[in-house]
């Protein structure tokens, strides 16, 4: 049974190649009478695309939408959601140099020995390109969500030593607010500037670097998490390691919990509005998370990103032969992956909460 | 759609409470023709079994399991295989005291706004109880992965702040011979001590604490791992996080590779042995893993667990009715979950590689 | 992928084999608070367990089913519920003699060769024994169709070539009251007659026949449905496919909807009480499904059952070595499955029923 | 959960409306290296596209099919292949006059209730216009059915009353070759002829007929179909259900097996070349299935098409405000579905088969 499906009542079907004439996905299981706006979609879809800044690739491709199915007159109608984008600037010649070439920390040689076949051009499959899907159909997730009052906001907290602070308690929109005012996308504008300066001189090196993306899902009603294998965060977490290049997923207290005390790491709950169903936690090392299910505080996670596997740079290989070969970065590549993979990053998470949300209708009788 | 079933083609369900009648598990995809060892089955469940030493909690269970159906003659034969594991220390009352009471960090609050009902006895189903049937389970998987040549090990690499130093390079009897030596299931005899006196002062003190778990699989031929959603770290990734307690995975570099540049993270292709499909790489930051399919690498990956949630403490909390209440732990607690979920994590594990490997197969005409 | 699952939301998974320790089944996605009357779950196993008259098999089991998860103080709490039915009455030795032949129109020739072994034990697996397990999963469902106002009615309609006239316009708890008045199961008592007379000659002559099983569903709400392949009719074919022996499924016109002519197959639309979404059909040709959606009229259905294929003759076959021989048959078998058919036929209905009802839920927001 | 995926292990997922911008369909698990012959395809498409002859709909359409993805020089690569179909001749005006009315015997009154929203024109995702995407796929699963030696052959055994005799023992080739000379697609010339005048006779008197699809495939070696819920012929039986206008399937001796004896229907095992794996019997009433699993003997069934619902003819009706109105056929329709639908029976088949095929693989270790 291949993979490239994911969620079980919000479920979608990518497609497509780096440099094959489109990539696409189908969302079947979205919900009827969802207003679809495009242009929010879009604009989606362009805080993925390459060619945003000097930091990130300078591959152009404009990511154009387009919706093919599943909606009548502005709406979802419950039917299958296909969506195209089309690829349009696909130097393939860029990649003939690692035809039969197995560059390292790519996937190259593990497809052709997986599938005895594999196409090469700009990584085919395997390429982080297949991620504008992903996003096209956390877009239309993201839409669902505004109605249901829930909100997610990711930002770049971490790029090689350069971490930011803990952010203070502001709103989402103030949040999205002050990361799209810079390039990296950090929601704290000293230490974006501070990533830049260091993404660019490590790019002027030839040289690529990791970071790490946290993330917050703001408004998540109690009971999402599907005991015992899909629990929320589980779901959360193969999401955000089915992203290309992610190595490290936690959520609350994550890592760090592994050294506490249960006297400390206990969040105590209390009844600030005095409602049966609606309790706070004191702390929230939980992460809004309690035996799989939302517990209607904030959730949060962090992932890690490893860094970009092309760089600029001879490095000795052994091609598709078996022989020593060298091989040279070419083409268009980001030194730094997260300030893009913020929007994918936002994506799965609306694609993990919507599906939970729509599972959890199943047995929704309390 | 609920979830409590786990895997693809080696599909395993589990079901019971922690003070039901019985827990269990069914595998449907089991293979036929492997040769069912009860005994080593029997034996993982006893590294998981509480009442083991002086740092587990001190309930008493045989855990001992029966299988059911799915066997002839000593084989399987490729029909569901059913296992039951009764329950028999189950002191109920000691669980009256927390009927109405939500304990803090733990899953009473959830379930019972989830489902409206929740069976409080022990935690019901959210109790780690339910991971004897996945060590069951696992088990079979790994007499599967014994005729394939493929073996894991897991050990306690952390607690609190006590960590240990990377291994040498054992082979995994030799690793578990010193692992199994030692109540803390830490592949480190020095550390091993250090943590089981750290842990024992925890306990007096009526207190818990977190841990990790780090876990090696060797000899996992290149090619299992379904892009791009079934990549095989982020199944991996999900199964881990699945496990009561967990709040972190990362494999390979995991998050100290979101600090890393590409050129020192870059794993270099060598070909000791000069054919073409059998590559080694000169380091391993990949984890075994590229593309989100294995390159036969060791696959080898981290796994966080939280301190154990209930205290032997007073701690306040709120009622079923909304109210302030006070809660202080009464039963059989462990002071630390990690040295019991060495066989988990295992477990865990099997099921992941055993589950790829039977799924590759439909695309395996290279 | 292995087949013992059926439903998504409501989803079903069976074990056992005839004369191992045991059969059951999990339900994973019941809805919680759903009252658990065990009397009416053993109602219904008694309604297929053998040795209920002289024209079934002289087998004796009790079918006494135990509920060992997922209820607690009587009602069921949304996780894993499930039942386990002892095998009691075994007579292993009755089947010595087929240890190595493969009987004809069984599954001993195709399980052999599809899994390289295989518990020859009265079928293993493939013996009917395991409805008893979907009898009890099916009488669950029941329990919720109930609160939902659905219920489900089959009868035999057809042996050899004895047919029962079409049913009058009677309410399903008085057809239940008249089909159990009679050992065949038909609801109508002159055709019953005759039908019984018929199988008792049929089983002195050492010789068994078919039959034909038809339902009707009352109450299905407009909606339940999930095109285009999971239509109801078509999950509902599905279902009753699954069941031992049958060869045939057909809902409203059926087979002789292919001789028709629309003009007269079309059912016309009529609004009795005059309501936007409740109306009629003055014919139901459609058998209360359009489109693969329920239109809230009568579902109505029938499954053709093989003659059973164990008879009390002598028959050349074929042994596993691939040398001819001779068999006859010996233990204790059904004359005619259908009138123990009826309680499997609508314990499938009911599964599919309350899937797709739970299923339906997640586009609900008409 | 919605339903627009069939299959688990070839699994294809399709979109579209009749009047939307174009259909589609992505296969995942398609195995790498299978040569892609698009003439072949398309030409299946032809089979099934309207506009052929004087007994199909008069709409044109050209069904011309474009592979996205998952090809790399004419060979599948194992990674998602999506295929596209524009739409082309839609003539939306036509369906203005039925905006809101619920056509009698049409999906209008189920879609609008279960989902709240339908695309009126051509009826929308109902419109079997879909069937088109399961051809493309089907088409590419009797790619690798070709490599396997497996063949599928349907054509049109009745309409109305007329029924053609049983096929002799002619190969599929010799039968297709036969089906194509005559529009209707009858493998008998004679009976061809007179469901052609039928037919047109019909459809001057602008009403419709129904009809009978037989099929029988041919090569498929012991093993396929996984017991106890996904049989082989459950899931044919789910895959026919399925297509538009079907109300029956039958397998092996269908409904005339209900009255049958167990002496007359068992199917003898010989051993004709006398190894122990390649058994035949001497009758075929089990349809090529025991047990649920394909015993290497042709597999044949029988598939019920109901009238098309579309007359020439004024009806009366309900609108969407629940008043009584009339509606009268318009645009381009068929007046007997069955001779386009034997390319659809072909092509669900395959998919069956195929899917079949790469699930047994996880168990195939006799």
């Amino acid at each position: 049974m291949a993979g490239n499906s994911f969620g079980q009542s919000f479920r979608i079907t990518t497609f497509g190649e780096s440099h094959g004439d489109a990539i696409g996905v189908i969302i079947d299981g979205c919900p009827p009478n969802i207003s679809v706006d495009l242009d929010f979609i879009q604009a989606e879809l362009d805080k993925r695309k390459p060619g945003q800044s000097k930091i990130t690739t300078q591959r152009k491709e404009s990511d154009t939408v387009k919706i093919l199915s599943g909606i009548f007159e502005g709406k979802t109608t419950g039917t299958p959601l296909a969506m195209l984008i089309p690829n349009e600037d696909q130097r393939s010649k860029d990649y003939s140099h690692i035809q039969d070439k197995y560059r390292p920390s790519h996937a190259d040689y593990t497809y052709q020995t997986k599938y005895g076949i594999r196409d090469y051009r700009g990584g085919g499959r395997s390429s982080a390109r297949e991620t504008a899907a992903r996003v096209a159909a956390g877009a239309v997730a993201k839409l669902f969500l505004k109605e249901l009052g829930i909100s997610i906001f990711a930002h770049v907290s971490a790029v090689g030593n350069i971490e930011a602070p803990n952010l203070g308690d502001l709103d989402v929109n103030q949040l999205v607010a002050i990361r799209e005012a810079n390039i990296v996308r950090c929601a704290d504008p000293a230490t974006a500037n501070q990533m830049i300066t260091f993404i660019d001189s490590v790019r002027k090196e030839g040289d690529t670097v990791g970071g790490v993306v946290s993330a917050v899902i703001k408004g998540v009603p109690v009971g999402l998490g599907e005991p015992v294998f899909d629990k929320l965060h589980a779901d959360l977490g193969k999401a955000m390691l089915s992203i290309n290049a992610v190595h490290g997923f936690e959520y609350g207290s994550g890592f760090s919990g592994a050294s506490m005390r249960g006297s400390e790491h206990n969040d105590i709950f209390v009844n600030p509005i005095k409602q049966a169903t609606s309790l706070k936690t004191l702390t929230n090392f939980s992460g809004g998370i309690q035996g799989g299910i939302s517990n209607g505080m904030d959730i949060n996670f962090r992932v890690a990103f490893k860094p970009v596997a092309t760089i600029m740079r001879s490095q000795s290989t052994i091609n598709q032969q078996g022989e020593e070969t060298e091989i040279s970065g070419k083409g268009r590549h980001d030194p730094c992956v997260v300030p893009r993979a913020v929007a994918i990053v936002e994506a799965m998470a609306a694609l993990v909460i919507v599906d939970h949300y729509l599972r959890n209708l199943n047995l929704g009788r309390a």
